[in-house]
């Protein structure tokens, strides 16, 4: 838990950039100039987005490594562990299970899908369960995180049945705008988005 | 080409947005309000990033959405299509040669991979193909984008050997900061970012 700070949106990704930037480095301290050279964005940004935090830099030394490594897990929470359900057995899916979320305090632990004909099938170390396990997922489990990788037409349908069972977060990945309750997080994929920059910086 | 438009970063991706959520509607005109409120954000943020763009609002009738879906594609240049290769030949692979990528103007041409134990192997449509042909490939298909989804520690080697070949933009699936000539364009992908925003909203 802990105080909420309240960061422009821009500075909150930066931060996300930071943070991952600091994961390879191995010295103890850090300037800004160093995080901006690395990073490739202007060094004032740099310091005025660590601003916000409480680790402060010290003249001529700069930040303690370890210190804002710190802080930056525990703003974004990565030090707890968050279970996460994926629904939707594809490609998509076992793209997901491939990837080592734990570093940021996420773990999958199962697979569902509302197509009965995937049910039994593996999608890396997990065998595909139907739709009717999810009560039971949650309440084994205490899953927040629902990963949404099944076609667009029954997005919506399935989001409300997985807000319905307790799912505080759905990672939007069906590319449909979901219509739910304000107090549900919902935080859309949208892989043409990078391919839309992508585009225009070719231009 | 045409004239370049300097856009506030944060505006850039809003625009991205807009468009998208353009895709849906089906009248002809549309208020900086209505898009606001499907979009849950603030409408005068709305108006502002809309001033940047040629096509403007008329009062009490909103923006032509046909024009302003034309100056947003334009802007990021979907109507023209641009190839791309994937490399690496895996389930993340697999997801990306399953999304429709025509409606932002880019067209999967080739999957290459660096493991010749891939080679023959079906990812969607192509037969996976060694690098020794990207020389070939490029000349036939003029490839600008290459979305790299190879492991980390083949991730820098690889990303040079695609620039020298004529290779303009790379997509970054793999997690490791590419040190390449600044003419390059890499934009990296990282998943973790999505999940560091939604255990962030969790606490």
């Amino acid at each position: 838990m802990g105080e909420m700070i309240h960061l422009p949106r821009a500075t909150f990704e930066r931060l996300k950039m930071y943070r991952k930037a600091l994961e390879s480095v191995k010295k103890p301290f850090i300037s800004s100039d160093e995080i901006a050279k690395f990073l490739e964005i202007n060094p004032e940004l740099v310091r005025k987005d660590l601003s916000y935090l409480k680790c402060q830099g010290k003249p001529r030394v700069g930040y303690d490594v370890e210190e804002l490594r710190k802080e930056l897990n525990d703003l974004f929470g990565v030090n707890s562990t968050t279970n996460m359900i994926i629904v939707g057995a594809n490609d998509l899916a076992r793209a997901l299970v491939n990837q080592d979320f734990s570093k940021v305090g996420v773990k999958i632990v199962a697979v569902l899908d509302i197509e009965s004909e995937n049910v039994g099938k593996f999608i890396g170390e997990f065998s595909v369960r139907e739709m009717d396990v999810l009560e039971r997922v949650m309440r084994r489990f205490n899953v927040e995180i629902a990963a949404l990788c099944i076609s667009r037409d029954k997005a919506q349908a399935t989001a409300e049945i997985l807000i319905k069972n307790g799912i505080k977060a759905i990672w939007n990945f069906t590319g449909v705008h979901l219509e739910l309750p304000s107090n549900v997080i919902v935080v859309d994929e949208d892989l043409t988005k990078s391919l839309l920059t992508i585009k225009h910086l070719l231009k």
